[in-house]
């Protein structure tokens, strides 16, 4: 919106404290809170729920502020801004997006090439090992290397960083919605995600670094826009206009379309994901800066390509970034196919809502066992990796040897590290069709299964084998400790059953095997994952062929609505299990019959402050609430109508942390009087209001300057978001989530003498679904009758 | 947002009247308002500026209404559909997305096949008077036929519907934002733009028929939505749950990427088309809804094409729907191409801005002249057509003919009304290479232009003719009364230049000349229209080439910063040359330091009914305002915190065309008392209350039922979205636009005895730019001192 005002955000939203302030009543609990004089009464025209407390769910994930804060300090900071500095801003918005991309791309190229080379050395001996009959010292050769590969990838995230751990979407997807969750995009989670990741895929696991790759370039943008880990004193001055939770999110944005670009080599794709799956708010503006971020990842992935091709990079061949080029190929396909191609469709949606349901139960499962220390972790991990390598290993052995195909022109039979038809344990002239599916990287596996062409290449029975195998390591592999991305396992999946699908339809069907394993996978994706546009132009993207696009658009469509009527999509099963607040798109239909008024009759406690407010109040406030923000007012000022009544002020919301930070420069008064904007405007720069994390238990206060005041008028934003009491709560929520809110006051329908002019607050907590249901159980009844028409 | 809530919207927002309620000063003016007795006062701590009124230029355009209206009436509505209903809803609106889908594939077909066989029959002709030396029949007959075709558009357009004329994009782009030109999408304006559009372009007038089928595209949603005009009788009870401003705006949104992929035949292109440069709001769901349309519009062209093929569509051959296809040809490019590339952006950039700068000056002089009249209007029609033929027919006589190069594999010389080496009047084995330009229809030209390996095709001189005659032509051509898209005259105009530098660089460069060209048309329209993802995708799906995915990106980013830097999209400069009152993305820099109340006190009246109203007062308030909203209140209700003091309640907000169809249905009462709700929900169907355009002059009331009273309870949304008076216009304005909304209410920030419960009301028109910089003209210096930071 092209404001640059620095924003704050600071931990956990929700109240922990079940006092009733309720005046009227005696139902004070001395215990949780000890504030007997509520400054605000909640209106008695509202029914009251006790029966249970809205937010009683805490959840200890920051929440972060996207308003613009119209404080006096802000306004002032705005102001004084020159155009110089504007311009620096604009500069550095721009230089940030093309770091990111720069950055992504590189790191991106540097992964593919560790990976490429480790695991096509192990290949080649692992090959060699068969070739010569030496079948133990092959296994022990490759179950021995993929579990030094996996254990310092576990190891890393156990230790350092365990949020690097799995694919990292789903924390982008809360971040750009408002979540921050605890050391999600630090140094340490990227190095390990980088280091874990190349680990990981290396080892043979069955999981993708196309998820990594977007927590990733995340990360990249958190640091950069951070100007570097304040853990590690690493720090930019220049970036301080960044400093805050708008700018950092659109960074983000860039960073995670950037991951997605890297991944699939897809630039449009890549901005349509985070469009699509990713981020909560869009404009047009970022639209195009996430395309310049993507443009640069293109440009430098295009480079390293062109600098491997002369064969500088060691193992690192044509594989790696394209997974599937048909661009050559002519399709053809008439309406009499639209028939096999809608089962493939369908069968995607249900396959997908089922792995969905079953990952489900197995992360639950895994979470319990996680949960028993780290030891259980690793061990986790290792057991997967061993199970892994096994059936790698001995699987492709269970397959006869296929005799080549002399009219094919690829190489027949194969024996280094990638192609189609590999050698394996067979005698010359003859080809493994198992072996070449299971005895390559993740990578070449896709593109092996996916090759056009080769119709009798693959056996039913490896097919299904292969199939089956990967349904049960898609299954057990997500969820242990290494960075796994998701899109993989899913791929892998999905072009078996499309394959699989092809060669069952035989010459009922005029469109090639290797299309219908191309259509499987992005019809088990999106029965999956529930993506359809930016799929369709990473599919599009990867398979290079436009011809392909209208039939890729059905299948998407068709599954995602059969997927649909099933469950969530993978995500949002994971936001779930993490318990991360996250704020759907659409209100539950049942929304609309509680008001916001009613909400905060059943939350208990309301706290505010004066303007010009006692040190020890303020103190004790903090101490004994765990709010962030404090409605500011001022009581018995004089009418502006000229009447002699006195009336109450709204003055705004303040924010916890500034108020910490004036804690923290004991920016105190003797007397209790209003002071002047100059007497404050040099005091507080804009970098001590954007400092996180600081506690009030940290603080120390002298008894002395507990009786000393606070004038808290340059820090309350005077603007924040209002509702009457009567709106509902589906409405409010629209408003919370389009303007992206943090504090959202609710103000009574009556003007006049002895009203409260504040009723209430609603943060993010109070508008989830699940914490109202808690303290409105009646609610959960009509759910039921009235299912959404969302849409 | 998954509500279905029947909104409704009627005559412009902004006050008219110069009345000032100050309560406290005599400065009314009985002339233009009747209303003596203020109801609510303006707070005085305000500071009012009576220099001008904001909302002074007043629009007679109406705004739509997307707010969910919580009102006793709707939510009855709302709660009584039963789940059969609400399924019917989901139906309804993927029928209407398929239909709108579908319609417009089927009309774009019909149309391509009308304009080349007209054009095409015409082509042959032509030529064969040309090859015979009968130079004047050749002339007089295209001449003659131009007339014609141009007679038929020009005249449609000014006699039935003169909102047909131009490319309705801009309007579309308005119409998304909430503001509703009259009879902009009704049944006379799609038959007057199809008719139209193939008139026109086979005329051979220098404008495509892109920017129409994007209009096609609206109206056919619009028409599907309402089930059928209105004013022909055609109605479709099943489609009641759709009438309203929301669901409308969904569809619309279908309908116009529909157009954009039946222009290109680019789904995704059509989708983010509607996304980057069309929509205001965006949500996820409807990316897919909008996804599905194209996906449509792509399976009805291509069945269109097959069907074709088979030779049953007269002169339509290949073309007409592919512009450019070079999946075939192999692009190669390396780092010292940048540079050329990168000058193929800059200048884009440069000339898209001065073509916005110049078509501003000449729509300016082409409104004086079209405000004369039909005549004048059809005059300016005929006049450019005659210079336009009179070109095309004479220039090619200046090119000398060029011998066909025999290594090329296409046919040369060609004599049919397509083919890339005309023969024009050359002998044979010769070819006229500025007739291929010019004597082609304006997909071939672009067609011929766009054809890789044929270095030596064009001499520079034909090429720099074409591109000064299109330059010429695109200035003049557009704002005549006919329906004429932007896109092709754009794409004809970049083309050459780009194709121009190619010939020029030599060979310096490795990129085909073709490429060149194809590069310059992104550029131009990045230059000219802004755009960056859209264009890209939709020139990926035009070329069907990914390679050339990251040179375009590169090219377009050069071209539209190169662009704004100067002045505004051609879209936007038409919005303001229409004085349509778009609300833009970003508020400007110096609205911070303008609050809502400042704006309030300048907008002299505010007028609110009680909630039960005298009938006379209603019809008094309703005939001397043009509002279009009216807070209701109730004075002097008992206070709820038991007090005795009485206090005001803010009971909401009316909307007129409400009030109209109580007034309407007499439903009046004898007492002065609050109804029950059961008294009144049988009354007025959703049907009722979404009738728009009734007038409070049409109705005639009896003196005696003046005396009666109005229960406007049931009636009035209960939960308006507020502001505090002392939020920045700024902030406001992101509320307004985010949530999308018609009214804003603006509210005191104290709580207390005399205190005005609203302090005003906000619209659309004033937190136009334009409208706060006529009341607060102290505003308009600072502007100048700080230049936007936005995004």
């Amino acid at each position: 919106m092209g404001e640059s005002s620095d924003t704050i955000s600071e931990p956990a939203a929700a109240a922990t404290t079940h006092v009733e302030l309720d005046g009227g009543e005696d139902e004070q609990d001395p215990e949780s809170n000890s504030l007997h004089q509520p400054l605000l009464k909640r209106s008695p025209t509202l029914s009251a729920s006790h029966l249970a407390m809205v937010g009683a769910k805490v959840s200890h994930i920051e929440s972060l502020d996207y308003e613009i804060n119209e404080s006096y300090l802000f306004k002032h900071d705005w102001r004084r801004r020159s155009n110089v500095q504007v311009l620096q801003y604009v500069f550095g918005k721009w230089t940030l997006a093309f770091l990111v991309g720069l950055l992504t791309g590189v790191i991106a190229s540097l992964i593919n090439l560790a990976i490429e080379n480790i695991a096509g050395i192990k290949m080649l001996h692992v090959g060699k090992y068969v070739r010569e009959e030496r079948y133990i010292t092959g296994f022990v050769y490759l179950t021995g290397l993929n579990f030094v590969l996996t254990t310092v990838a576990a190891a890393l995230c156990v230790v350092f960083a365990p949020t690097a751990a799995g694919p990292g979407i789903p924390e982008i997807k809360a971040y750009l919605n408002g979540v921050d969750t605890p050391n999600m995009f630090g140094v340490s989670t990227l190095i390990v995600k980088i280091i874990g990741s190349i680990g990981a895929v290396s080892a043979g696991l069955d999981l993708g670094k196309e998820g990594p790759l977007v927590h990733i370039g995340a990360c990249l943008a958190n640091l950069l826009s951070q100007g570097g880990s304040e853990n590690y004193h690493l720090k930019w001055r220049w970036l301080r206009y960044f400093k805050n939770d708008r700018d950092r999110r659109d960074l983000i944005t860039c960073g995670a379309s950037s991951g997605v670009c890297a991944a699939f080599r897809s630039p449009v794709g890549g901005v349509l994901f985070s469009l699509e799956e990713v981020a909560t708010w869009w404009r047009s503006a970022l639209l195009w800066r996430t395309f310049f971020s993507t443009a640069v990842v293109v440009v430098v992935l295009r480079g390293f390509m062109e600098f491997c091709n002369s064969g500088k990079c060691g193992l690192f061949g044509r594989g790696g970034l394209i997974l599937f080029d048909v661009s050559n190929v002519t399709v053809t396909y008439h309406i009499n196919d639209l028939l096999p191609v809608a089962a493939v469709g369908v069968i995607g949606g249900l396959l997908g809502s089922l792995y969905n349901h079953l990952l489900h139960k197995v992360l639950r499962l895994y979470n319990m066992i996680n949960e028993k220390g780290r030891l259980a972790k690793l061990a986790l991990s290792l057991s997967v990796c061993l199970f892994t390598s096994i059936c790698l290993y001995f699987l492709p052995f269970l397959a006869p040897c296929t005799p080549c195909d002399p009219s094919i022109q690829e190489a027949c039979p194969t024996t280094g590290r990638s192609g189609n038809f590999k050698q394996f344990n067979c005698p010359s002239g003859h080809y493994n069709d198992l072996a070449s599916l299971l005895h390559a990287t993740n990578d070449d596996a896709v593109r092996n299964i996916f090759s056009t062409s080769t119709p009798t290449e693959f056996r039913v029975v490896s097919l299904l084998i292969f199939f089956v195998l990967y349904c049960i390591l898609g299954l057990i592999t997500f969820g242990i400790a290494v960075p796994s991305g998701l899109f993989l396992p899913i791929i892998l999946m999905g072009s078996a059953y499309g394959r699989l699908l092809g060669v069952a339809l035989g010459s009922y069907t005029n469109i090639d095997q290797g299309l219908y394993a191309v259509l499987g996978a992005a019809a088990l994706m999106s029965g999956s994952m529930r993506m359809t546009v930016s799929l369709c132009v990473i599919f599009l993207e990867l398979t290079n062929n436009l011809l392909l696009l209208p039939i890729t658009m059905f299948v998407l469509l068709i599954a995602k609505t059969v997927g649909d009527a099933f469950n969530l999509s993978i995500y949002e099963i994971i936001l779930e299990l993490k318990g991360l607040p996250f704020l759907e798109a659409n209100p539950e239909p049942w929304m609309r019959n509680i008001t916001v008024g009613e909400l905060a009759a059943a939350k208990p406690c309301l706290v505010s402050l004066q303007v010009v407010e006692k040190v020890s109040r303020v103190v004790d406030v903090l101490r004994s609430t765990s709010h962030n923000g404090f409605p500011v007012v001022d009581e018995g000022v004089p009418s502006p109508t000229r009447t002699n009544a006195a009336v109450t002020e709204v003055h705004g919301l303040v924010l916890r942390s500034h108020i910490i930070a004036v804690l923290k420069k004991k920016w105190f008064l003797k007397e209790k009087r209003r002071t002047e904007e100059w007497e404050v405007r040099d005091k507080f720069t804009s970098v001590d209001l954007a400092e996180k994390g600081a506690r009030i238990e940290e603080l120390e206060i002298t008894d002395e300057e507990m009786e000393m005041y606070i004038d808290l008028h340059p820090f309350t934003n005077t603007t924040p978001y209002t509702v009457v009491e009567t709106m509902s709560v589906a409405k409010a929520m629209v408003l919370f989530r389009q303007v992206g809110l943090r504090h959202l006051l609710i103000v009574p329908k009556y003007q006049g003498a002895g009203i409260t002019p504040i009723v209430g607050i609603l943060t993010r907590q109070d508008l989830r679904a699940h914490n109202i249901l808690n303290a409105f159980p009646h609610l959960a009844n009509k759910r039921d009758e009235k299912r959404t028409t969302s849409s």
